[in-house]
């Protein structure tokens, strides 16, 4: 432990040392076996859609072109690394060079994606592919993990207003920032947090917290001093007391002075209670009042089903502001993005990991993909199927064209015709340099409201959704089988006796 | 939307916006009335153990000192406020006054600590107390969530050792450093995040991946090269083709090349398959190759569940490397700590948030913690029992004296014999400075050792454990049944009518 310390000034969020140790020291031993520089071929990828669902909201691309662009070793990192005793001088000095000078090809943020698609792919001399993985893989996975949750939030709201009000639950600084961030892009309207609404140009929303109504000597002496504050943007929060005996009349009463002022109410909050019933109750109070502008918020524990369930039980809510599970996209399948990283190709040979687990089997060599759009009937304009297939190979997919699954080589299809075929990805980086500008978050959630709404029906389905095809062409089925047939074949030496002439396993 | 902008360069972390939006907006309805240097007392506690556990590894305190006592308003957050056009000029004047002057009194980081009770209690004027609630919640909500992951691990472990491997699947950057601070607070012994070894002086650690195996023209090759950079800390990964066929017998193999040359193969990481079945016989093959020290890693999806049924059913595990659950604090019960900062007091009269919802109306009023420790046979030196009091109240808690429980008043306990009461918590800050200072890292896993060592038996069980007593003092409890009465008899006005004789409700 070279310099103990109970925490940190200032997180270097674009230090070099953003990643497992494992990266520096293959780096060493690649650049010391003089295979640094050979062209590494690596794909992003998962294998399963989060919260078992239908299908993901691609997010992170941004942040992670923005640090992997930025990166190299300062001093400082430099001096860190020499204190660890585990690398050579030389090595360390030769780090002092690393830039990154590759290509890197990905869906564009806001993108519908699905398991098993390589989602990005990074183009680079070894040791520069190989540092930049755990950075890439954190930003990569919790921002489509979250962007995605948003998206299924929004899927069930009917029209409803999303807002991300999270920060105090989240997983940290970033976690707060990174999840407004990609909440935004899977279909939420604003976000509570301030900082977020710095850093990224969100609109920031709030209303006040209990703490505001049990500060002043009652609850409507309250509302009238925060109504008396923004006299047009106020949303009170009615649970503090008692949402129906309490907090609904004294709004009402506030809605009422601020009218007679030349102002409106804009929102009450429900944060307890019943929200289907108390919902319908304060609507109806509203509506009766002679306030049916008023917007009714809720905030208590929401998730895409907790809002679901309401709505179908006659709940009349506008706003739905949802905090932990949304921020730490909780729920089944949820929690983290398991998104990999895998070796495809290094000196123009393909490159496979095998492992017991055939479903686990990476796809070997460059590859690229192909999304079939319907052209006709009800399928027109929706997105009907996705093909890998390798990257020298310039065939469109056709109809009637044979394809296999990617988890299981023994189940294979036909590909139907009325497609017509286009390739999702983008170059974003070429030689180290942009060469795609970065879309606005507004373009980028925009992008993911459209992509949505072309996917086949059922896929938004919360539970058991529709599966959305993936396949493999033959080609690329073929060079995967010739590999594991080769991997499978190879000789394993018996290891060397030992001393005392004890066997090897 | 003031600037849009797809990413940002650099996340400051000590920014006053890390917060929510409403924390400014009641700042500024408090200074409007004149209220916001009225002192107030804030209480931190949680209503629920993470995981469904018997406790909580208190973590994250020092991150949030440090942020609270270098918190200020530098231009660039005032000039982004005053363009929400949501704030006087004046009170953002105000503001550049603003610095924390109060007190901070706390649990000490690594401590045990149990629902209900004030883990962290902000003494200061309120706009001081109220501005940092989200930060505050935000750091140690997670910090607490992952200390507790790791204590959980750690506890089924039967002497191995546990190593924090999850940055690329972590909440973000720093999703991944407070988790690898956190996870170490709790029981692990290192991190594979170069950056947190940087920051935090924690030991690194780490292997090598399967890329690095796919690299070399067949995986003995791989290992040799593996082998020679770190002759005498090598870990090498067995299941690149298949861990009993390929992976073990090379391993084998180059540990007995290592030995020729005097060195020794450290480890070999296991991160596919069964887990218990291939962990004996690898432990066997390397025992009867001559080399019972090689220690064997798993790193395959592991969880406090997972150790536990490898280990029942005869796994022979070194090294247990945890990733995505422990640095997501996954699980039922996980995700995030609903940790709360709730007002007890302000100008010297008790506050109380009431609400539908018994268990989670507020304990009211300034208060102190007791804890009970085991006097006698066999309960010498546990804790016993806590007892929640009023700050006010000098007099110990002793045996027979009646309490209630916080969440449930119906039920009343009277005290055990043998206890030796003590006040757990430790003031920090006062007016504004440390008067405690930081304790290392290590000294803060020390703590949490002891601390877990201290819990009454079956406390520490994954599931359904003991339920550790906490409990409320009569004089606690008479001020909450006070205040109740007092607010629910409290007289809410009929709303004005309105203009057209419409009724409120």
């Amino acid at each position: 432990m070279s310099s103990p310390a109970a925490s940190a000034p200032v997180h270097n969020h674009l230090s070099p040392l953003l990643t497992d140790l494992y990266q520096l020291t293959m780096l060493h031993g690649y650049w010391r076996n003089g295979m640094h520089a050979q062209t590494a071929v690596f794909d992003v990828y998962y294998r399963r859609n989060p919260y078992e669902g239908g299908y993901g909201v691609w997010a992170g691309l941004e942040p992670m072109l923005e640090y992997v662009l930025g990166l190299h070793f300062d001093e400082g990192a430099l001096r860190y690394l020499a204190g660890l005793d585990l690398f050579e001088t030389a090595f360390l000095d030769a780090l002092r060079g690393w830039r990154f000078t590759g290509r890197i090809e990905s869906f564009p943020e806001g993108s519908v994606v699905f398991p098993h698609e390589p989602l990005l792919t990074v183009t680079a001399p070894l040791w520069e592919a190989q540092l930049i993985e755990t950075a890439l893989l954190n930003t990569l996975n919790f921002q489509t993990l979250i962007a995605t949750k948003a998206a299924r939030c929004v899927s069930v709201m009917d029209g409803g207003t999303l807002v991300e009000f999270g920060t105090r639950r989240a997983q940290g600084p970033d976690g707060a920032l990174g999840a407004a961030r990609a909440a935004f892009i899977g279909g939420a309207a604003a976000t509570s947090n301030v900082l977020a609404g710095q850093l990224y140009g969100l609109p920031v929303v709030g209303t006040h917290a209990h703490a505001w109504v049990e500060s002043f000597p009652d609850e409507l002496t309250a509302f009238r001093a925060y109504a008396d504050l923004h006299p047009d943007s106020t949303t009170l929060l009615l649970d503090t007391v008692s949402t129906l005996e309490s907090g609904l009349p004294n709004a009402i009463t506030v809605a009422r002075e601020l009218r007679a002022r030349g102002h409106e109410l804009r929102a009450v909050r429900l944060d307890s209670g019943d929200l289907a019933y108390l919902s319908r109750r304060v609507r109806a109070a509203l509506d009766a009042a002679g306030f049916p502008e008023v917007k009714v918020m809720a905030s208590n524990d929401l998730s895409e089903n907790v809002i679901q369930s309401v709505i179908r039980e006659g709940g009349r809510l506008d706003i739905y502001a949802v905090g932990t599970q949304l921020v730490t996209g909780g729920g089944p399948g949820g929690g983290a993005l398991g998104g990999v990283y895998k070796l495809a190709e290094l000196g123009g040979q393909p490159r496979l990991k095998l492992t017991g687990d055939p479903s686990k089997t990476s796809l070997p060599g460059a590859k690229r993909v192909w999304r079939g759009t319907g052209t006709d009937g009800e399928q027109a304009g929706q997105y009907g199927w996705d093909v890998i297939g390798l990257a020298g190979d310039p065939a469109a997919p056709r109809a009637g064209q044979r394809v296999s699954d990617p988890a299981n080589p023994l189940k294979s299809s036909r590909l139907p015709a009325n497609l017509d075929w286009h390739d999702p990805r983008t170059v974003f980086v070429e030689g180290g340099e942009r060469v795609t500008p970065p879309s606005t978050l507004p373009q980028v959630q925009a992008r993911a409201r459209t992509e949505l709404r072309r996917l086949p029906e059922g896929t938004l389905r919360l539970l058991n959704p529709h599966t959305y095809r993936v396949s493999l062409t033959a080609p690329l089925q073929a060079s995967r089988d010739a590999l594991i047939a080769a991997l499978q074949g190879q000789d394993v030496p018996a290891p060397t006796p030992g001393p005392d002439g004890t066997p090897g396993t």
